[in-house]
């Protein structure tokens, strides 16, 4: 082989395409040179007057003259071009082959050593990156590196046990099961009733394994971890959307009514078979007319006191429960509904109404409707209930939070109407934690498709001769993809962090905080997925529009998750209100009213912080930093909150209605939510970063 | 009735309505406070006193106190408890009668002057909306105004009229047809054979009424009218999505390839009877390989100089056609390949290729697969077509560009092969604004839908006794909607003015901003349908996620706007490369390189606009006026193009290859073709608007 002798030293020549591609951008930091500083003095095949010219040509104020730059770019083309080229390679090992073409004698030892500190340099760099690297390549003429599955030296087992720390265990139990033939998706079902009644088997088969009763106690033969309940839910919302949300109703919503709202002789009397999918069951708390406003529905239950028994009654046809999931299969409905003791109402309770019987024939007085075909989860049977007076006794309320003495009176351990109803609903907290670890999966699934897909797809080519360009080689490509891919790192980590908590019990203080958080979180993770498969699909072409690939089914099934268990908008406006009243018990046991008296006195806190745009400096290392960040999402959530309070206090000055003061604050709200829930995310990804060793994966695990 | 002494005159009194509502917020501007000095001298029925009291109480620096705030609604409620209350009423009606109450004798015609003067200040400072309204007639308990179709004093004919301006026959025709029962939508197809036969049978009775060939010319039993034809498209996508779309493949792509690279000989063969769906048609452009690089197709179209025929061969399995739509129905193909004349590729091609006969039997050496079920679409038969070595003749080849002469040798009226392949690819340029405005069709359905269902779903009491609010009544439910609704208007006024223009057949000059302005507003149209439809799915709820509704449906079968006819960021890309060689030919002609050699040279303007944002004058009246609206979205134009202009000309001055410039400034072409197409949309209702003489409905029909 030819050997070209170039003008500059082998040991200029090592550190040269790291040079050139660090220079590219002109924004080295002075914290990058500082480091770079110190591996130069480090480093042994460097003569002095090697050290003396690289230093030279590391200040940022004075980066290299084009002239120079492109003197760069010939020596190493003159050196590269004498390197074999059928190997794949990276900076530090180009710039080393091309020293070493000068020094044939090196020993392999010399050689390893000095990769590993080129190696440490391009690292700190952040020039370690093959797209990036491959436009060096290609000015010299080397073939690019392939970027695909499997080449990176990260650890995907580790990775996954990194991010997976919630309840992995259920997790791996789940996902082993879901091998089992039963549970193959079978494409070709277009017809509802097919696929209800495919769900309705596979629903069956998980509860024999145990997995419905996992939250349930343990004497009625359930598994007693609620964590482990949540950790199914999220991985079957990987396999097959209608199946998690049927399992969701049967299990979480039906099931976890009597297991939250009823005392020991409904857990006795219904969860075990319950768990075991031989009792059906649905949450009818939805009404036509009353979907947000539950507080406002229209059926009623009226105390019989002769005869001990609770009718139940549809005044109207928008009183009639809707979109209930399981309403085709159930024998037994967990209605919601205005209590009426003595004449007087006593606000919302449940109570569990038979309304099938064991083959399927609906009792008298019960009419249930189809919802028939929706965007998606056809799978699941959702249909509308009505009521015409039936009676049912009086043990069938679920009576923790209240129930009817035996002369008839009615007694509850919560005083205020308004506490016991937010008290009551408090119980959907699992569920909403759940529907946003679902949609997640969701989202993930759909990020799985898109960037593989990306990693193979090719369109385009560089230059005559070479392949096409991968679709994720182009910066756009990867602008619509990563960032989303970064966002649900963090989604993932504060929602299994939430569900962690809220598994362990918390207790009435903590779980005001959680409550909150689990609003904001399922809004957020809910759009988040949303616009991700979205995204997802546009980034696959034609392809992503092909039944056959799942990406429309994805979006379908997932549609909903933004509106149920509670409209996202109206999510937001829980959290904001939880923020001003600093997660007071009152956001739980008022209405607007009391919200805004307190805000209208107590609120003191001032915005002191320091703006952190303030300083106007611009650099990339300032902007990027942990601290800047951390400060810009502090300094946002900390005005947005402050001005909303402001707002609010100055309207009641005026003598606004606090109607109307919440209505002319209403987005004002909405984006306090939002800042504080991305906040909050944010500091939990953070905190869990610093605690974890370094390793290779650890980066890659906090998005 | 008992008549309430107020402590203020009659004259005040009338205006106490406007001046409580009026300082809500705060914020009288100067001018508006000016005009309301005007109006006040000249109020016959206030005495100098009442003028005095009321121009103290309008200067912006000095807004009432709390304390006087309060006295005015004490005052209001009081006059106001005297009222009838049983009519719709607003603030100038309600200032007038209270007024009236103290002066028993007043003429008719008196109190009419005095409501038209107050009208004209409630409308002038903007608080003529009976929201707003409605929050302070809640305060004296006066019942709120309904807010509901028909009670606007806008005439609806005149506003549709004055919106639709762009062939307004052709799509009143088009209405009145699909008014035939054979149009009638049937939801229970779930089988895409079914639904692909129908859609079939549809498209054959467009044909027969003329529509499909609205394009076509004269004498080719056309109706020589491209503007009616777009019209048509536009008007079927309000309808029936996989109609409008195997509508525009048979006669708009198929035909049009046929009509704009074909010459006399194939329109006098082909385009009669493809008019009248004789004739079925596609166009084999995409191939599996590729997709937006048309130009590196692999099917190749080979000239054999013995037996003068083209032999058309797919060599890979990637180079099958795909997403063909027709596919499955075709009699021909327009198919796409590298024509090859004596050995020698001569580029891009197009070749009437006949691939079934009569009774749909396939050709030899012809493989059709279906692409089976898709998101959306399923009316529509995309398919995939691979071609073994058939002959086809050489008069089969649509030779507008470039021909094979009697020696076998090639001819183009154009001698540079880029410039032959953009010219070629031009003619799809009709096609875009047609997917453009088909989308944006699809996008008005769902906000008719989700709007009107806001005008009739309550949730929310405002306080006992009142009917729950309209879900329209939230701010967060009109921020969700208006701007998306706002927006379309301003889209649909400039597809339409394109549509206009584009119609007229333009000049060699005019049409390359007419291609620049079709492939960013084909995007723009096309990511805002997709988000408007999704945005109105939440809008709805549970409803919204009910195949019955239609949302569903029409997200499904728009999806794939933002992807096929171009892919929205390879579009975006295209307009940026328009901008930057400021619509030069070469924009056509040349790949990257060449655009990047122009700016390096050529690219002399530069940003001398002044900064809108610089005056830092933040008053509602600066920021909402049409000079800065105007200002700044040209503000911004500039910035991003020629920052755009400087970062690529800096990489070239770094020697950077012009691809890897092109890939380091991709994600900025994409800010700078939305800069460019956004303002260019804002400028064409903002000179629509000033042409338009003044009327009530004016202000609507611009958005």
């Amino acid at each position: 082989m030819a050997i070209m002798k170039s003008a500059y030293s082998p040991g200029v020549i090592s550190m040269l395409p790291l040079f050139y591609v660090g220079w590219r951008d002109s924004i080295l930091s002075p914290s990058e040179m500082k480091m770079i500083h110190q591996r130069i003095q480090k480093m042994t095949h460097l003569t002095d007057e090697d050290k003396a010219y690289l230093i030279k040509h590391t200040d940022p104020q004075q980066p290299p003259l084009p002239e120079l730059y492109k003197e760069w770019l010939q020596a190493i083309r003159l050196s590269a071009s004498s390197l074999k080229h059928d190997m794949k390679t990276n900076l530090s090992i180009l710039g080393a082959e091309m020293a070493m073409i000068n020094v044939p004698n090196a020993s392999d030892e010399e050689i390893k050593l000095l990769i590993s500190t080129l190696r440490e340099v391009e690292i700190a760099l952040g020039i370690n990156d093959s797209i990036i690297q491959n436009r060096l390549f290609e000015q010299i003429g080397i073939p690019p590196i392939e970027i695909a599955a499997g080449t990176s030296d990260i650890d995907a087992q580790k990775l996954y046990d990194m991010t997976n720390h919630f309840r992995p265990e259920a997790k791996a139990r789940v996902k082993n099961l879901l091998l089992d033939p039963v549970f193959n998706i079978n494409e070709d079902f277009s017809d509802k009733e097919d696929m209800r009644e495919i769900t309705l088997q596979r629903v069956k088969a998980l509860a024999i394994q145990g997995i419905g009763a996992l939250s349930y106690p343990i004497e009625n033969d359930g598994g007693g971890d609620m964590g482990a309940y949540m950790a199914a839910f999220e991985t079957l919302a990987f396999h097959d959307l209608s199946l998690s949300v049927k399992f969701g109703v049967q299990f979480g919503l039906f099931g976890g009514a009597i297991l939250n709202l009823g005392t020991q002789y409904h857990h006795d009397t219904y969860l075990s078979k319950t768990g075991t999918a031989e009792y059906l069951g649905c949450f009818a708390m939805t009404e036509t007319g009353h979907g947000s406003n539950v507080k406002d529905l229209e059926t009623t239950l009226t105390y019989e006191h002769d005869g001990r028994a609770i009718v139940v009654h549809s005044p109207t046809k928008s009183s009639g429960k809707e979109y209930i999931g399981n309403a085709m299969h159930s024998h037994y409905a967990v209605v919601f509904g205005q209590l009426i003791v003595g004449g007087k109402s006593r606000g919302i309770h449940a109570l569990i109404v038979p309304i099938r019987n064991q083959y399927g024939k609906l009792d008298n007085g019960v009419s249930v409707t189809d919802c028939g075909y929706k965007i998606g989860l056809n799978g699941v049977d959702n249909g509308r209930i009505w009521f015409d007076h039936i009676q049912i006794p009086v043990q069938n309320l679920l009576n923790r939070f209240g129930s009817i003495d035996k002369n008839g009176d009615y007694i509850s351990p919560i005083e205020n109407d308004n506490k016991r109803f937010f008290t009551m609903l408090g119980t959907l907290v699992g569920g909403r934690i759940c529907v946003g670890l679902g949609a997640l999966s969701a989202g993930k699934t759909s990020l799985v498709i898109a960037i593989r897909y990306s990693l193979r797809r090719r369109q385009f080519e560089v230059s005559e001769g070479l392949p096409e360009s991968l679709i994720i080689d182009y910066p756009t490509h990867q602008h619509r993809l990563i960032p989303q891919l970064i966002k649900t790192y963090v989604l993932h980590n504060a929602l299994s962090e939430l569900a962690s908590e809220f598994a362990e019990g918390p207790d009435e203080k903590a779980i005001r905080k959680i409550e909150t958080k689990a609003a904001g979180l399922k809004a957020l993770a809910t759009w988040h997925s949303s616009a991700t498969i979205q995204n997802c699909r546009e980034a696959c072409g034609g392809k992503g529009y092909l039944s056959e690939n799942g990406l429309g089914r994805l979006k379908a099934d997932s549609d909903i998750f933004t509106t149920f268990e509670g409209d996202n908008t109206v999510l937001m406006q829980l959290v904001a209100k939880g923020l001003l009243t600093e997660f007071n018990q009152s956001f739980h046991d008022e209405g607007f009213t009391a919200v805004l008296r307190y805000i209208g006195g107590k609120i003191q806190f001032r915005l002191s912080e320091y703006n952190p745009l303030f300083t106007r400096n611009t650099s990339v290392e300032h902007l990027s930093s942990d601290d800047f960040q951390s400060d810009a999402l502090k300094y946002r959530e900390k005005k947005t909150i402050v001005s909303l309070a402001d707002r609010m206090r100055s309207y009641l000055d005026k003598r606004m209605t606090p109607h109307e003061a919440f209505l002319k604050c209403q987005i004002h709200m909405i984006d306090a939510g939002r800042a504080y829930i991305e906040r909050t995310a944010y500091r939990m990804m953070d905190r869990r970063y610093q605690d974890l060793a370094d390793s290779p994966e650890k980066i890659y695990s906090c998005g």
